[in-house]
């Protein structure tokens, strides 16, 4: 699944390229995306009481985006055993299919009290989503 | 009341100048940093039950601040009736004194519930410390 | 002509609601989006040597926008006299047709050295473009 | 060496706490504070014609930050060959010393068209400085 926005002027840094902060919240773009395209929209996820706080982030930058360029988010996720979730990412230009950067979140499931809980056992429905559309890296 | 701070490089844009919405940002500092010296941390204002919601922005940019230029904030509240309030900022560099820009936030009064209130009467003591503050512009 | 998009998580402040400065660059957003409906693309006012710095910006929230919440934003220029332009800005929300911020932004012209210019006679067919399309308010 | 400072309000995100983006610009801030007090500003790196870009990020998130609270940022290098570097980073809290983050930033050594150079070759004596703060983790 592949998530597609423009970058803004204002997500640029003083070398006329994306600031290096900037992608991590494309990351969180594309993964919300990602989450209602296969049935969990943030809503849902929320009036289930459960929140998805991430632990880590791993991201290495390979091309620099620039103004107007669109950029392509693919998201998988690569691990989810109802206590931890790993998400990849690889990002791309639209134009030329140059890559700009591959990265990993890492999250947890918690519930609203932001005490970990293993979603098998507390949201079992959520969990076998997950499990559905884990990818093999 | 001066508030100082250092301009750092991911607020750069482009033109390799702060990006004219992080100035918005820097007058919030400025604002938060002012109501603690005269006796109104937020931590407090929280605890009363009082939020005060930014209502407008009007500012003029007179001259770019560049990376690690330190810009000096002044603030002074220049109305405060108890309903609305008006904050004015001027902000210099701190080496040349060159004006960066000159501005007003205008402000409300709420509950918790986000709903209105007239300060002089939900929280008189609070509205007097507003008052004594009020300076002409 | 209308900019639409989403309200993305991390433009969230502590009120779950979109941080106030945030609007100011969803407005650069939907400025950008205009000027290259109108045939005057960002790339080609670059390379005709013109840039169009904000010198001041004046808004009014009237509600708050929040999470995954479309937003519109009408755009039109009020006044260009090819030394100074006005823009005016409304915000709606798209489902509800909720008005989120008015506002205005004034810009001038200057070439690629920053120093001001009469666009009527540095870039006369850029000026016309910009003179067709202003609309009174 | 430590770098202190205060998390700003709008640096908050839905939850309250600080957004994990921001996290990586604290981490920037303090990496050029910590090249200033090696001897090694921005402004003398600059002048010397070499540009530091991140390749990589890697953070483990620990326990929230939230707002007005001090965040002390610890920094140092832990490997630099000239071509690539390597800095970690360590943030707690200032009141009670909680872990919130521990990290590294990969970087390169570039001239100012971008282009990898091998800083030992190129600019010895600032190369000499940066081996010198090596610190085995």
């Amino acid at each position: 699944m592949v998530y597609e926005r423009k970058v803004n002027y204002y997500e640029l840094d003083g070398m006329q390229i994306v600031h290096h902060s900037n992608y991590i919240r494309f990351l969180e773009e594309a993964r919300i995306f990602y989450l209602e395209k296969i049935g969990l929209p943030y809503s849902y996820i929320e009036q289930q009481g459960v929140m998805i706080p991430v632990l880590g982030v791993n991201v290495q930058y390979k091309s620099p985006a620039k103004f107007e360029e669109i950029i392509c988010v693919e998201v998988s996720i690569v691990e989810c055993n109802g206590v931890r979730m790993k998400i990849a990412y690889r990002i791309t230009k639209k134009d030329t299919g140059e890559l700009v950067l591959t990265g990993e979140t890492t999250h947890c499931f918690t519930d609203t009290t932001m005490r970990p809980v293993s979603l098998k056992k507390y949201r079992p429905e959520m969990y076998e989503t997950f499990e559905k559309y884990v990818t093999k890296k």
